[in-house]
């Protein structure tokens, strides 16, 4: 299945890459069955949006690099889907906001937290919370494996990225006083309406995005990264995408244009 | 991954039955990899519907149930996801409508084949055709495994009932003179974009409805079937199913919903 070669100029080639790099990771143990499953929720609200950053989604990346700049306890929470492909950036970020890496898995296994955590390693990471006995604290309010986190970790951080998910954990999380920054393909998905700043686009545009974006607002001043942040309003930014959703829509319809997702057949 | 108890009013049950129906058909080889993104594109669309059968569904299932039944040689084509998800359908559909089942793979083996084979028969299929040395014809200009059709079935039928599937087989069968009615919850796809008639819908919803309509329809005289096709016009229906979904946007965005999709966390 995984033998089939893309051409290069084949018009879905970036985005058939990315499904060959999560069935690779798949075989390896590293994404859950569901975590295809979930990808393919993904591609179509990505579809939807022209696969492309938008602009409501800089602003919101803008907002979040702000966030983890400004947090005391940033701490970026690893899935199966997540590790398998945006590895490099999860730590590069970890890097220059001096966050950690905790791994969080709805689907938990010690096999998975170590295949997560040898690919995290291998990209650079010096440390990976969560594994193993390490994540003895409970998120209260939560029923799923998802509640299990790293004393060290996320239990005690002011700021959690938490990238690809749906579900309660997020809204458990704003509970707990925390600030909640979200990578969401889906707008309207718990985990969208609920963070404090939601990313909708693709974690593989927004990771790369948002350590360029950290990088760059490294040197500025405390008053103006605090413009920033007052000036981001998450519900309108979700309003603006589902907007845009809408449009697009539109646009296909009237142009007669196919909303294809290429040599996807079963 | 599949032993997680699904509580029976748990508001996203029956999504999350077909999801767990479609991972272990995919352990007995019956599903491919691919099938389970592909079905994670097609729950998106689905929520956008509100998961119900729309009245522009209604339309196009009573249509279909029309040309299907007015056919000379009319075939069912089945893949992996379609034989997980619907197999007592088909043969059911098959039988009222004096239809053949043929199979018909993107990711073709032989194994696939008999495995999905075996379901058909189990289901109560008489003949499967397509699979092994049986599927020795081809469909010309397709480069993929689709290609590849039984001289018995999809090479001479005069319709083609094509669920699930996405690609340029739809195109390549119109071209060839057939009729061509697919289901496919993205009415923006090739498949339904170039199908004569397009159900858009769950296969889950549709192929149960799709045989009672059969049922209804078939003491009906010829000329008051004929009607049902001159009233159907495809592209207004689908049309309107893209304000449908349009609309449900907008609602949930007002209300304040959350589209969620249950405990499908990776």
């Amino acid at each position: 299945m995984t033998d089939i070669k893309i051409p290069p100029d084949h018009p879905r080639a970036e985005s058939l890459r990315i499904r060959e790099k999560l069935i690779a990771y798949y075989s390896e143990g590293m994404v859950a069955v569901a975590g295809l499953m979930a990808h393919g929720r993904g591609e179509t609200f990505d579809y939807l949006l022209g696969e492309k950053t938008t602009k409501s989604a800089l602003k919101a990346i803008n907002a979040a690099a702000v966030m983890l700049l400004t947090a005391k306890k940033p701490v970026i929470s690893v899935n199966g889907n997540t590790a398998a492909l945006v590895a490099e950036e999860i730590v590069k970020l970890a890097h220059v906001t001096n966050a950690k890496i905790e791994v969080n898995l709805f689907y938990r296994s010690l096999e998975r937290e170590l295949v997560i955590k040898k690919r995290l390693k291998k990209a650079g990471a010096h440390e990976v919370l969560g594994v193993g006995e390490n994540a003895l604290a409970k998120i209260p309010e939560l029923s799923s494996e998802r509640r299990r986190v790293d004393p060290n970790g996320i239990l005690v951080a002011d700021v959690v990225l938490v990238p690809l998910e749906d579900g309660d954990r997020t809204e458990a999380l704003v509970k707990m006083g925390k600030k909640v920054v979200a990578i969401d393909l889906n707008p309207l998905s718990r985990t969208a309406q609920n963070a404090t700043i939601t990313i909708v686009d693709n974690v593989v545009r927004a990771m790369p995005r948002l350590v360029e974006t950290v990088e760059k607002l490294k040197c500025q001043g405390k008053s103006e990264l605090k413009e920033v942040l007052l000036n981001f309003d998450n519900r309108k930014n979700l309003t603006e995408i589902i907007a845009l959703i809408k449009e697009s829509l539109s646009e296909l319809a009237e142009k007669g244009e196919t909303l294809s997702f290429g040599e996807s057949a079963i």
